[in-house]
């Protein structure tokens, strides 16, 4: 198409509320633009580029046996009841009534729409096992949205839905998604991406993996070793202490700490170290606001998902009151008072000669020893893992902590919602079974801005041929030169009739605008037609990446750029 | 595919609950699930064919220039404020409040979205005209869906917008997208789709169309003209009345008619015709519930479109309370107490020795002469027009109504949005002028119901090859004779490589149910591979629609089959 057509603007300046690149260059770039708080309208190069990953999304799972479906987005509260989830979910998901007050919920992922459809098909074993997806706006009422189209409340996700009769059919099938996954990464532009073993989070089930691209504005924390192959997510990785304890246990005695509330006040006034301390990190259950006391190595911080995935049930934060025997900034696990649940972390297994609250206002403990004082304790995997802690798989002290983008997941979700949704078959031998799930996610706009914060220069996008809005951007510098015009109209057409996607543009604007808007547009071939090149007989064809820049015969160029194109698609 | 594959049930009882053959084929067939009132997911084959449906209009409207781009489906209540439809829509607009008690609301259409995305884009008259267009799922809470996917509250549209800086402009444009229907109708194997004048209704504006498609089951009623090209929507049909009066005026006269009420009672009383009366029809405004009494012929009915765009405002059948001073069932227009606003069809225009109400229990009058005795009425059209009326264009008695379902509608919106939303544009003169809009839309799940509804036989849908969900339905009948599962499987990867798109039924079922499934799936080519043909060294190739059936040699069966999807797949 003529870019003097093209609807939504491109200008220079980077919009203030920008942080990171891309959304800086949907913004300037004409591809999205703001409706409200993570919602936003899409022109027509970011469609472009949506309907090219969607095409590649769907070519893959169609690959692995994939069906594609729709569901609906507006969904009766009732299949959501009969998961639990219409309780369990909080204000991330959207809900209505209808005129009739019947309560409607917007979809955020599609697990009991699935088990919904597929519920009558799958009651023989002989059906199995069978994978529905589709390729669907979601909306999801997420508190923070951020970062232009990496966090948005609406968005298009790819969305897949498998059906096993046995664990080892659905690790199988697992499996050969998680290669269609790297397939696709590969194919976007994105063979970097890295898949990190995840905590499951609301979706249920035990294994699950996120596929992370690595970069500095991502908003999860991955936990790589840099001497094994052990990749996780922060929620997921399991915190390793090395055992620790002085050969002599000192007396536990109490001493007056005034002014010292917090863990570093205290070790400075007792001159110690935060390691040698034994932290109180207090929450409330949501429902009640029944009061979590967690004990934990002063220098270490509690990984939220890893405690209220042991709990079974959502915390915050306590506010600590007059009347609940809780003495704020003084809680220690000896005579502690007030009804409230007490946990430990695997990091005070075994300690001795520890600081600790005295549960008394102004005072401390030292000398706290775990086996001698606090009898009976269980200790569990609270902890975040740090920087230079210990691999769960090689033992080495060899983790690092990156920032990552998660541009998909799978789950290997068992039978949370066969069961709650009493999806049963009949198996070989006539018996009763509930299919086991698997479910596979795939943002379409998140994973459009992942490339583009990959791809790109301080100009705008760089992007790959396979997803670009078009494959080469036609300049014609004066096109009201004659010569120009004819050679420019004559390409384009060709171009076109050869199946090639090409953003002609032939305004009357200095080059150096034509150039900038064509940085801003990303697409990855550009020739150019000006009159001096024309009296050389030739067009510049140049890489948007900078890899080459060439003059081309005129005779030739065309059926050049067909082949360069046309070779450079093949996957 | 294979069809052992396919996820969905295939079965042959028509259930209870559908009413429309389209919807019995596409439940049976395993096209869809009722997941809630007026809301389905679809199965594979139904995805099948809505894609390329919406292939087809993403060629039209590219064609006509259009660009696609994406609304949002969850909007700020705000935009639709400026609009001025966030008050003016009833409950058919789904709303809710997000988790910062901010109002969203789901889209039923985009016209302020639209507006949204371009009003920056469109400052100066160099950029128009222009078209954006969406393939997108919307949300109608409508009161009564039924008929499976003809009337439903979730569904995936085309909706365009054409911006234009003159009526002629627009107009032009117009004519262009009315083609471009023409040719998608033509495309999916609906050329006899007709397009008719229609009321704008809620979308603002003045000219309008509706492409229907005429069958007994639509909702809609068609005025069509025999004599002359006029086809009108019903809403929107003018009703022309043939002056009539009687040389000679009886006197008015009071008489008792005791037990008489309804039109019929009080003419069969007074021995006169429905055509020689004057009916009161009242109403109450949705605001206020004041009254509204509309005289027109007794034999004519109201067309209530018509009566709200004169009134400006929404009404709703009266219920006539003893206080208000109307006399329910003896109403007429001399001596009319109680506060309310009085209209009168161009029906009772110059009438006289009419029967009308005496406005007094049990009483009604003769000898009523609208110019002597209801002096200075004024005359609209407020009757709906009748089989057998006089068309608005030719003038002769020629008019018939017609069922149909409205399978897409144009509207020219004029600026009633880009006012009320502030677009502007400075025009060639530097002078500030509002952009003229277009608006084009389609429903695709209709779509593909009306095509259901117009291509099938008992057994289940025929589809044109341009929208079915495969093009060959592969039959292996006994496929465990080895003869038939070579020749057959071969034949599925030749033509698989080929781009011919095949379902494989290769399963252990008897013939019978392999073509009763195969009519279920509707595909237009079928072969069948036994071990009968085998022996005789041909296959069976036949038509859905039944139009051939011939033996095909197995040397030759493929490529003639590769030749023949090919060649009528050509547009």
């Amino acid at each position: 198409m003529k870019l003097d057509r093209l609807v939504g603007d491109r200008f220079r300046e980077r919009p203030a509320d920008c942080i990171v690149d891309s959304h800086a260059f949907m913004v300037r770039g004409g591809y999205v633009k703001y409706v409200a708080n993570g919602i936003f309208s899409s022109y027509t190069p970011l469609k472009r580029v949506t309907k090219k990953i969607e095409q590649i999304l769907r070519e893959e799972m169609d690959r692995v046996d994939g069906q594609e479906v729709q569901f609906p987005v507006v969904m009766p509260a009732s299949i959501w009841q009969e998961s639990g989830r219409y309780e369990s979910i909080g204000k991330e998901m959207a809900r209505f009534n209808d005129r009739n007050s019947s309560p409607l919920v917007l979809g955020m992922t599609h697990e009991e729409a699935a088990v919904h459809l597929v519920r009558e098909y799958g009651q023989s074993y002989l059906k199995y096992p069978f994978m529905v997806y589709q390729i669907q706006t979601k909306f999801r009422d997420e508190a923070r949205p951020r970062a232009g189209l990496i966090r948005v409340r609406e968005f298009t996700m790819k969305d897949a839905y498998s059906f096993h009769t046995s664990q080892e059919d659905l690790e199988e099938y697992y499996k050969r998604c998680h290669e269609a996954y790297e397939r696709i990464y590969a194919r976007v532009g994105l063979p970097q991406v890295i898949s990190v073993a995840s905590d499951s989070g609301m979706m249920g089930g035990s294994v699950s993996h996120e596929f992370m691209l690595l970069t500095g504005i991502g908003e999860d924390s991955i936990v790589i070793c840099n001497d094994c192959d052990y990749k996780a997510n922060m929620e997921a990785a399991e915190c390793i202490i090395k055992p620790m304890r002085d050969e002599v246990s000192k007396e536990f005695e109490k001493v007056h700490t005034p002014g010292a509330h917090t863990i570093e006040e205290v070790c400075e006034f007792l001159k110690c170290e935060p390691k040698d301390s034994c932290k109180a990190v207090v929450y409330q259950r949501n429902a009640d606001d029944h009061y979590v006391v967690l004990f934990i190595r002063g220098d270490l911080e509690v990984n939220e998902t890893k405690l209220t995935n042991f709990l079974g049930y959502d915390v915050h934060p306590a506010i600590i009151t007059d009347e609940c025997g809780l003495v704020a900034g003084f809680i220690g696990p000896v005579g502690l008072k007030g009804e409230c649940t007490v946990l430990y972390d695997r990091s005070l297994m075994g300690r001795n000669n520890l600081v600790c609250g005295a549960n008394e206002a102004e005072h401390h403990a030292t000398g706290l020893d775990m086996q001698r004082d606090v009898k009976g304790a269980e200790y569990h995997d609270f902890a975040k893992i740090q920087e230079g802690g210990i691999c769960p798989v090689c033992g080495k002290e060899s983790i690092t902590i990156s920032r990552g983008i998660e541009v998909g997941n799978i789950f290997q979700l068992g039978t949370k919602y066969t069961k709650s949704m009493d999806m049963t078959y009949l198996d070989k031998d006539g018996k009763t079974q509930h299919p086991i799930m698997g479910c596979y996610g795939i943002g379409v706009g998140r994973l459009a801005a992942a490339i583009c914060e990959e791809h790109h220069d301080d100009y705008g996008p760089i992007w790959p041929l396979s997803v670009a809005p078009w494959q080469v951007h036609l300049c014609a510098v004066r096109a009201d030169d004659e010569e120009v015009r004819a050679y420019a109209d004559k390409m384009y057409e060709d171009l076109t009739n050869a199946g090639i996607e090409v953003i002609y543009d032939d305004r009357k604007v200095s080059a150096g605008v034509m150039f900038s808007d064509a940085d801003l547009l990303g697409v990855p071939y550009r020739v150019i037609v000006s009159p001096r090149n024309m009296k050389q007989g030739v067009v510049e064809l140049t890489a948007r990446d900078k890899s080459f820049s060439e003059s081309k015969s005129t005779e030739t160029a065309t059926e050049e750029i067909i082949n360069l194109v046309r070779e450079n698609l093949k996957f």
